[in-house]
């Protein structure tokens, strides 16, 4: 289908692997990347795969000054019966040019971008770990590169395709973190870049996460800018919480982030007959679900950790304990059944995994 | 004063200089640029002045994927006495660790930031250009360098100044422009970034000023995210209103960029003894004072144009006029008075100008 023609020059010095048990999140890259140059007016050229190398900027580059990125974070997961997997892949590509939309970016060919990170997987395929809960992290990403400092969209893009090797995100099992509700600090609101994912929606977090460090907390959770009184997301993942039997989860309103793992739980719950309702969630229905003994179980959902469970939540000096500060059945169900349908080792009723 | 050791790199293939009438902003840049490295533990190293040139980083350097990074921008006025003056530059050097302090990034030393900036202005001085209205456009900043791809502040960071002989900003002396007050999107709130000068503040920006463009207008005004109906910024300028004698402008309110020019001129107007407030500014307000006949002036500031006077206001579909389209005597007086000062030919009561 695709007529995507890739230039390859092979790494003639390959690195030595890292052991599973040893890999840090995003420390250790493969040998290769995928890079492709864009051009106002000739569009996208030179699609190649090349040894993993550094980056060469003039410093006058737009995205040294004016923040024009973008980036997409998926997985890819070699199973025992040795076939790699890829979880919902287009899903990411769309995404990504509804982020370049917002900030005024190159859009990306989708199917030549999917073309274009099979083939690098196909060079790279002795970099999947395959140790239980490990995977090869894949980074697409979009930088501005024209050597310009007036103040308006870059006429030159680079998209480029990096991936890491990464352990199993629970060592010891999953087991749940506690958060902070941040007060001070807001991520985004509507009208703004909250729906898109890009690099100043991070930067300005990390802010709040030197505070939640200090606390002891894993992450904080972020409330709406405008009455502070809203769930939005919880560090850099979506949010969902079980209340008195009903599924609940910040309704999408342009300041959150459209999540692909978020939206799989959604249509899993769907299929299982859970009762699932995306709605504002404020925080004050969650003290007062605590207060009853309704809050049953709380999560953060995302691309690394897929489901990361909520023991305890501390908002404005009250604490919120969730199941014990345990990891709730559902919780664990939609944790087993998401990574074993990403690992091929749960049926997917779905569609979702492509098989490379 | 300062104990800096500066290793200078001369460039020995110098570029040609362009005719000052042929400059376009931020296009063209000096032989020479300043860089310094800094790590976690062991601080600022290597500062250096070396041949302008590109910036080689890894394609996982938290620049490209999590936008930490800040930057300032001056000028440097050269005048017929021969003498290199700056304005207020101890300001820009401060705001950027402000900058730093909010993007949890290292913190620059201010005073051998300006020490290498003025050793960096004496290395590439032939650039500086004489001719009216022209300036030495400074723009440092700071990256974030860290080939890392976990969401956590970088360990590592490059400061970096590079310099762009500039054009006069008005060609056929000043003039009014047309601003379409923004309703769709936000460019901060409080909370967030908007009083730091980072990436992510104007890469948000560029999809409003596209619809901006396409309408015939130079810049959005920015009303706040909140209400949407305070005004905050013009482009990337400060904004001031005179309505009925009084100067107002939007109070620092947190999302708001504290602007050298800005604060330059309330100085300014209080030594002139005219009625400057900061406070509360709504678009309401701006259109009873139109209907009343009282909105005298409107301008923006910056330190690319210092005054930018405003012609005309389109706000959902209602068009205000300011003093027939014509640049205001006051607008007029504020921009003579700081161009002067900046250039040595207006006496300078602040001690706001350094002379290199």
């Amino acid at each position: 289908m695709s007529n995507l023609k890739i230039q390859i020059t092979r790494n003639e010095n390959k690195k030595e692997k890292v052991p599973a048990d040893q890999l840090i999140f995003g420390r250790t890259f493969t040998d290769h990347m995928f890079i492709a140059d864009y051009t106002e007016g000739i569009g996208w050229h030179d699609h190649r795969i090349i040894p993993y190398q550094p980056v060469t900027l003039d410093p006058s580059a737009t995205i040294f000054h004016y923040g024009q990125t973008v980036f997409e974070g998926m997985k890819a997961y070699l199973s025992d019966d040795g076939i790699v997997r890829l979880f919902r892949p287009e899903e990411n590509m769309k995404r990504m040019n509804n982020s370049c939309d917002r900030m005024s970016m190159a859009k990306i060919d989708e199917e030549h971008a999917l073309e274009a990170l099979k083939q690098l997987i196909e060079v790279d395929k002795e970099w999947i770990p395959s140790e239980p809960g490990t995977s090869l992290y894949i980074r697409p990403f979009m930088i501005a590169t024209e050597s310009h400092l007036g103040v308006s969209a870059s006429l030159t893009y680079s998209f480029i395709i990096i991936m890491s090797p990464v352990g199993s995100y629970y060592k010891e099992g999953i087991h749940p973190v506690k958060i902070l509700v941040e007060s001070e600090y807001v991520r985004a609101v509507a009208g703004g870049t909250g729906t898109a994912k890009t690099a100043g929606n991070y930067a300005s977090c990390l802010k709040a996460q030197e505070v939640a460090d200090l606390g002891g907390y894993a992450q904080v959770l972020w409330l709406d800018g405008i009455e502070r009184k809203y769930i939005e997301e919880v560090g850099s993942m979506n949010v969902f919480f079980k209340i008195g039997g009903e599924v609940v989860t910040p309704a999408l309103n342009g300041s959150i982030l459209d999540g692909i793992t978020r939206k799989s739980i959604i249509q899993l719950l769907k299929h299982w007959d859970v009762p699932v309702t995306e709605r504002k969630v404020s925080m004050e229905e969650i003290r007062e679900a605590y207060r009853t003994g309704k809050l049953d179980e709380a999560f953060g959902t995302g691309t690394a950790a897929v489901i990361s469970p909520i023991g305890e939540l501390r908002w404005k000096g009250e604490l919120f304990y969730v199941n014990n500060g345990e990891t709730g059945e559902l919780s664990k169900k939609l944790y087993d059944t998401l990574t074993g349908i990403q690992k091929g080792t749960v049926q997917d009723p779905f569609g979702w995994v492509v098989e490379l």
